[in-house]
């Protein structure tokens, strides 16, 4: 099995296809995450250690965001051949640099010799009523938070290396405060970690929907225009490169005006069946690929 | 630094000198943790990946426990080279044994390609007054739950190749039923993971207090005898040898007889200063030594 092929024997077991665990207690659910980066796959090289302690972090805190929810507490599990005195501060000030801006904290956490630098994030959250990801109805609306291919951008300057720029893009803002907004006007939400056309086939395999996206609505940031050559190759780095973590959601029509204010770009609509990209008059299937990481 | 340096470091920084975080939340206490375990350091060649999974729950339970706590929810992150569903199936088998066991329930996870099988638990629980290390006065009573060197035991089964009986050894209970019942005697406790004389520095360090232990009153698991040749070696196993998990704690001379009633032994007294072992007339420091991991 491939990791795709085993989250979906897990997720028969056991309650693991949203992006928190939602616990009843009381007034109030609290939320519970957890994600493990590491070197090879997560951190290119010329990655500062301020970097991926703020990225390891910052996933989670998307988790949470995701549902709607309220960060409270962190805990983190490095794993390291070293415990050098400055990286080992680096990678806490960036991870706490993160948490200071959303309000919430690292509370503890567990150091282990490990060959490879391996960080796995565990966050608890708060949510009077979380979004989850099931809830989509054709006629809605599909929109996302922010702008993507910002990791695309960033891996391309890396190869280039322009590590100062990249690891100033690899910082990415979880979208909690427009999260907080969303929930109460979205009928599903998830954040995307392996592309916006894999979360699409996703959101539409979950919800027995289908979408219909509009290739030039989509919000690309304007670094991927000096990345890359060509309209196709930009789209590409845009559709299917995963690690934005912005938030992907439907929503009735009603609240259109609502979302471009909370930041939130509409890229097209709810269908019964398909996931489906329009240029121009053009109406072809979007592949299910993406980043498995 | 070292691990344990890297962690002292760590502690002035952040609220990490508990087995757990504990956040205030309304009536009662969330209590929140995180281990990282990976085949290097803790799963010896013969160890099954029921026991890995097992174990990699029991050890959080053990700190919920650590705290008289009860547990509520674990996420746990799997990081493997390979995701071969029987050895997968067999680790989520042991996992959700024990926390079956414990009335507990994984609740959510990461899978992670990784070259080294990596796992780490994050356990969410619930305690009304929370036990913690700080506490201990001199004059009370010290005293363990369990028995000693079971670890010691089952790593030199596994050297001898029994790997069964190892691997029963290394399926360990997490003491969260004594530690519910202790929390409102002890003064101070924690979960023994690197060894008894280790955590008897520790604890000795937070509390700014001695101990003095009496050697033969050491509740060392009848195993020992089976794989030692001497009376030296034996203590130098039970003494030493991490990973136990067993409760130490300390409490007022008045509930002695409550304690044995739950199952713990009284190995010592609290004293002014210095961590001693009392053998017949003799008394002599206790090294601070003990398993880094």
């Amino acid at each position: 099995m491939d990791e795709k092929e085993a989250l979906k024997w897990l997720a028969d077991r056991m309650p693991v296809g949203d992006d928190c665990y939602v616990m009843d207690w009381g007034e109030r659910n609290l939320l519970l995450t957890t994600d493990m980066l590491h070197q090879a796959t997560d951190f290119p090289s010329g990655t500062t250690s301020y970097t991926i302690g703020w990225r390891s972090v910052a996933v989670s805190l998307s988790d949470i965001a995701a549902m709607g929810g309220e960060p409270k507490a962190l805990v983190i599990a490095y794993g390291n051949s070293r415990f050098d005195l400055d990286p080992l501060e680096k990678f806490i000030e960036g991870a706490e640099a993160v948490c200071d801006k959303y309000e919430t904290k690292i509370v503890g956490g567990d150091l282990d010799s490990h060959e490879e630098l391996t960080v796995v994030t565990s966050a608890l959250g708060e949510v009077k009523t979380p979004a989850t990801r099931k809830g989509a109805q054709p006629g809605e609306l599909v929109a996302v938070t922010g702008d993507l291919g910002r990791t695309a951008a960033a891996l391309e300057l890396f190869e280039r290396n322009q590590h100062d720029r990249a690891n100033e893009l690899f910082q990415f803002d979880p979208r909690v405060e427009p999260g907080k907004k969303l929930v109460s006007l979205v009928s599903s939400m998830m954040d995307i970690s392996d592309g916006l056309a894999r979360s699409l086939h996703q959101l539409a395999e979950i919800n027995d929907v289908g979408f219909r996206v509009t290739a030039d609505k989509m919000p690309y940031t304007p670094l991927l225009d000096e990345i890359t050559g060509s309209g196709e190759e930009k789209e590409k780095l845009g559709l299917f490169t995963g690690e934005d973590y912005e938030l992907l959601f439907t929503a009735p029509k009603k609240h259109e005006f609502d979302l471009a204010k909370f930041g939130a770009t509409v890229i097209g609509k709810v269908t019964e069946e398909g996931v489906e990209v329009v240029r121009g008059r053009e109406v072809t299937p979007l592949e299910d690929e993406g980043y498995v990481h």
